[in-house]
C-alpha cells in the first residue's frame, strides 16, 4: 500500500475532477435545500469503519447515493440564502495545490513560499481595497490570512485587551467594555466571551429603522461616557460594513472619531461587503477606515474564493504578535532569529496553518481585477433589478434599503391585512411564505428579523447565478405569495402559471 | 466569464492533477528544506494584482518556477522534521469533494450530510480508539472535527472555565489555575492566555530525565494542594500522549485520579500519538482516558489526512455547547428547534465550517482499518530499527526513550569531549551537525532541547517514507558527524563515502 502512489493519485484524481465537473453541469437537477430528514445518513451508514480497503468506485457511488441528497447546494445558481460561498475554478485549483503540497507554514522556514506569497497577496488586496499605508507591513502593520471572521475578532480582541491591560493593570480586566450594535454578527459576542470580557460589558447599541439600522456615533458616545463615569474601560468597537441581516453600513468616519477620543480599538468587519469595495464605485463605503485599528473581510463569501479565507489587516502588528507569539525549542531557527522574516503563527490563534495564499493568488491572477469587478457588479446589478421588481408588485415591501447584493423584503401588512391579521400574523404569513418557497426545492432563501419585522433575505452571491435565475426566483416568490394570499381570501384564485413554468424547467 | 464553467473546470482540474502527480513522482529531486533566502518571492512577484485575467498555463509555470523552490517538502520521503503531515490520495480526494461542494455546514440544515457524516466518522474513530462510551453522543458526550489542537484547547478550556465560574462565581476568574508539564505543547499556554487565565496561574510541572519527562502525579498534587491552600481554584489539566519534544506519555490513570479529587477538567492531548492508538498493541498508552473530560488528536499528523483536521471528543457536551452556542434570527430553523439535530457551530470557535468529515471518511474507507494499522506499524518499526542503528554507533546516544516513530539522539559528550568541549560546546556541536545535515538538502530534521540538552529529533511519519529512506538518512547523519568530528581533531580523516552515494542519488 502506497497512499501517495502517483499512478493511483493520477487515476483517482481525474475521476474526481470528472465527478465534480458533472456535478456543476447538473447542479440544477438537485433541490437547492436538502430535503432529507434528521438522522437520514446516520441510519444508512455502517456502525464502524471498514476493516478492508474499499475501491474509489464504490466510495464515489455512495457519495452520489448517500451524500449528495444530504447536501444543501451552496454552489447552485438558485442559492439565495445566508451569504453565498462563491467558489471558483481558480480557487479550487489553488486548494488542490495547497492540499497536494500539504505544507505546514507556521513559520517562514517551514515553507518560505507560503509566508511570502501571503505577504504578496495581502499587499495586492490591500491596494485593491485602497487600505491606508498604516495597514501595510512597511507601515508598521500588516495582513494575514485566517479562516473566519470569528478568528479575526478573537485575534484583534486579545491584542487590544493585552495592550490595554498593560496600561491599566490586569486588576481591571473585568472593567473592559466592548461595543457593537444589535446588528453586529453574533460571532463578536462569542469572541468577547471566549477572551473573557464580562458578558454584561458587551454593549449592543440599539439601531432603528429611521437610520437604516446603522450604529449611531451619538448613541455610542453616550454609552462610552456612561461607562467611563462608572469607572469602566472602553476597549473595543466593532463597526460593520454590510451587516448580516440587512447589509447596512456603519458610519466609519464618525465612529472612529468618537473611538479615538477614548483610545478604543476599532475593528471593521466587512466580512461580506468588503469584496465589493475593490470596485471604485463602492470604495466610499470604506471611507474612514484610516481611523480604524483593524479591518477584515471574507474572501470566501464574495470574492470567488473557496472556504475558508478571512483576510485581516492590523495597524499595530506588534500588539497582535505580542499577544499571540509562542516560542519553543523545537521551532527555533536562524531565519526567525535574524528578524528578517514574518512567522505567521504569531498572527493567529493556532500554530498549524495551511498555504492558503495559493488560492487567493490564483483567483486574482485567473480573473484579474477586471474580472473580479465585473463579477461583483453583475451581482449588484441583479439585486438592483430585483429591488425594482419588488417595488413594482404592490403586495410587497422593501424592509431595508439595498446596499449591495441582498434584497430584504416581505409581503406587506396591507396585502395581508386586507384579509385579516395583526403584527404577529404578518410575520407568520411571511414565514409560511418562505417555507413554501423553499419547500419547492427550486431555490433557497433565508430570513431575518429587524425591529420585530420578519423578512425574506434574497441574497445574491453564488458564482453561477445569472439574471434569469433571479427573475425566475422572483416569479416563484410571487406565485407562492399569490397562492398563500389566496388561502386567506378563498375568493381570489391563485395563479400557478409561473410555478408550473419553473417546475417544467426543473424537471 | 463563468468562474465555475464545467468545461473549463474539467480541463484545468485535469491539468492540476497531472501537475501534482508529477510532483509526487519527482519529489526526490527537490531539496527537502527550501534553500531560498528571506524575501526571495516578494522580490520576484509584481507589486500589484494583474488587471487582465491570466491563463492557467502561465500560472502553473510560475508555480514551478517561483513557488516550488520556496517549499519545504513536507511530503518528501526524506522529511523527518517536526511531526510529519501525512497526506494521502484518499484524503486529497476528500478535500476535492469538500472544496467542490463548498458547503458551509454551520448547522444541520445548511447541509445535513456534513453534520451527519461527521457524527458517523467520529463514531468510527471513537470505536477504533476504544474511547469509553461516555465520549459518545449516546453517552451524553460526542465528537467534533476542528482544525487544530489549539482550537481543542480553547474550546475545552472555556467549557471548563464557564462551568467552574457558574459554581464559584465570576469574581474568582483570576483565581483559576491551569496545569500542564514543561513538555506540554506551547499551544496550551497560548490558549490559556486567550481565554483569560492569569499567566501566573499556568503551572508547568517540571519533568525530569529520571521519569522520561512524564508529568508526575505526585508533583501535580503538591502544586494543586498549594494552590487550594492559597485560595485558588484548580481548573484544568492537560496531559499529553506523545509530547512534542520526546513523544513521552503522561500517566493518564494516576493523573486523572488526582484531578478527580479536585474536580479538575482533564484534557488529553494526543495530537501526534493518538493515531497509533488505533493499533491494539499501542492502545495501552490511552489507558486511563476514561477518567478524562476530553480527548483530542490530529488526524492530519499521522493518519493519512491532509491539513487541518483535529478530532475532539468531550464527555460533557452541554458544557461545551453552553459556552459556545450562539443564536440569531438569520440562522433559526425548524430542525434546530426540534432538538433532533446537532449544530456543530455550537461545538467550535467559529461559525463557518467546512465539510471535513468527507476526507476522514474517504481515508477510513480507502485504506481500511487494516491499511491504516499497517501504515502506522511500518513507521514504528522503522523508528525501532533506527534506534538500534543509533545505539550501535558509539559516538551517538539516545537522549530519550523512543515510544512511537520519533528517535531523539545526539553525538555524545564523550565523542566530542575526547577532542575538547564543555556542555555548551556539546550542544553547539550537535546544532552545527544538524545544520550540516539539513544544508545538504537531502533530508530535513529538526531539534529540541530537554533539561538543557540539545538533540536531533528524527521524526518518521511522511507517507512516502520507506526503510531505505531512513537508512540513507542515518548514513548521512553518520557521515556528517564524521566530518564535523574531523574538524575537531584533524588527525581523524572524515569519511565521505555515504554522502557521495546519496548525492549521486539526489542528482
Amino acid at each position: 500500500m502506497n497512499p501517495l502512489d502517483h499512478v493511483e493519485f493520477r487515476r483517482q484524481g481525474h475521476m474526481i475532477i470528472d465527478f465534480l465537473a458533472d456535478y456543476y453541469e447538473n447542479i440544477n437537477n438537485y433541490p437547492v435545500r436538502s430535503q432529507v430528514n434528521p438522522g437520514y445518513l446516520v441510519e444508512r451508514l455502517p456502525d464502524h469503519a471498514p476493516f478492508i480497503p474499499e475501491s474509489i468506485e464504490s466510495i464515489l457511488n455512495d457519495v452520489e447515493k448517500d451524500i449528495i441528497p444530504g447536501l444543501t447546494h451552496w454552489q447552485s445558481p438558485n442559492f439565495f440564502a445566508y451569504f453565498a460561498s462563491s467558489g471558483s475554478t481558480a480557487s479550487f485549483l489553488g486548494e488542490m495545490l495547497m492540499n497536494g503540497f500539504n505544507v505546514v507554514g507556521f513559520n517562514w522556514l517551514a515553507s518560505p513560499a507560503a509566508t511570502e506569497l501571503e505577504i504578496v497577496v495581502m499587499k495586492w488586496l490591500s491596494k485593491l481595497l485602497q487600505l491606508p499605508p498604516a495597514f501595510s507591513f512597511s507601515g508598521g502593520g500588516g495582513g494575514v490570512l485566517l479562516g473566519t471572521t470569528c478568528e479575526a475578532f478573537i485575534c484583534t480582541l486579545i491584542a487590544a485587551r493585552d495592550k490595554m491591560l498593560d496600561q491599566i493593570g490586569r486588576e481591571n480586566y473585568e472593567k473592559l467594555v466592548v461595543y457593537c450594535s444589535d446588528q453586529t454578527h453574533v460571532g463578536l459576542m462569542k469572541a468577547a466571551k471566549i477572551v473573557g470580557i464580562k458578558p454584561e460589558n458587551v454593549r449592543q447599541v440599539m439601531t432603528t429603522k429611521s437610520t437604516n439600522y446603522k450604529l449611531s456615533p451619538q448613541r455610542l458616545e453616550e454609552l462610552i461616557k456612561r461607562d467611563v463615569e462608572a469607572g469602566l474601560f472602553p476597549l473595543y468597537l466593532c463597526a460593520t460594513i454590510g451587516t448580516t441581516s440587512t447589509t447596512t453600513v456603519d458610519p466609519l468616519g464618525p465612529l472612529c472619531e468618537v473611538s479615538s477620543k477614548y483610545n478604543i480599538w476599532v475593528h471593521v468587519d466587512a466580512a461580506y461587503a468588503g469584496s465589493a469595495c475593490i470596485c471604485p464605485e463602492f470604495r466610499h463605503f470604506l471611507d474612514g477606515v484610516e481611523g480604524a485599528s483593524s479591518f477584515s473581510f471574507n474572501a470566501h463569501k464574495w470574492l470567488l474564493t473557496n472556504l475558508a479565507c478571512c483576510c485581516l489587516w492590523v495597524k499595530d502588528k506588534s500588539a497582535l504578535t505580542k499577544s499571540l507569539s509562542t516560542n519553543s525549542e523545537y521551532l527555533k531557527n536562524k531565519a526567525t532569529e535574524s528578524g528578517q522574516v514574518v512567522d505567521f503563527k504569531d498572527w493567529q490563534i493556532t500554530l498549524t496553518r495551511r498555504f492558503q495564499a495559493l488560492k487567493l493568488w490564483m483567483v486574482l491572477r485567473s480573473y484579474g481585477v477586471t474580472g473580479l469587478r465585473q463579477f461583483l457588479r453583475n451581482h449588484v446589478k441583479m439585486a438592483k433589478d430585483l429591488e425594482r421588481l419588488v417595488t413594482m408588485d404592490s403586495r410587497f415591501e422593501i424592509v431595508a434599503p439595498r446596499y449591495f447584493s441582498v434584497v430584504c423584503f416581505r409581503v406587506s401588512p396591507y396585502a395581508i391585512n386586507q384579509h385579516h391579521g395583526n403584527h404577529d400574523e404578518v410575520n407568520e404569513f411571511n414565514s409560511k411564505l418562505l417555507e413554501a418557497i423553499n419547500a419547492t426545492g427550486l431555490v433557497y432563501m433565508t430570513q431575518s428579523v429587524v425591529d420585530g419585522v420578519y423578512f425574506i433575505r434574497f441574497s445574491i452571491g453564488a458564482t453561477l447565478t445569472e439574471d434569469r435565475h433571479v427573475k425566475m426566483a422572483w416569479e416563484l416568490v410571487q406565485d407562492q405569495a399569490t397562492s398563500l394570499l389566496g388561502t386567506l381570501a378563498p375568493k381570489k384564485a391563485s395563479n400557478g402559471k409561473h410555478t408550473k413554468q419553473i417546475e417544467d424547467h426543473f424537471m
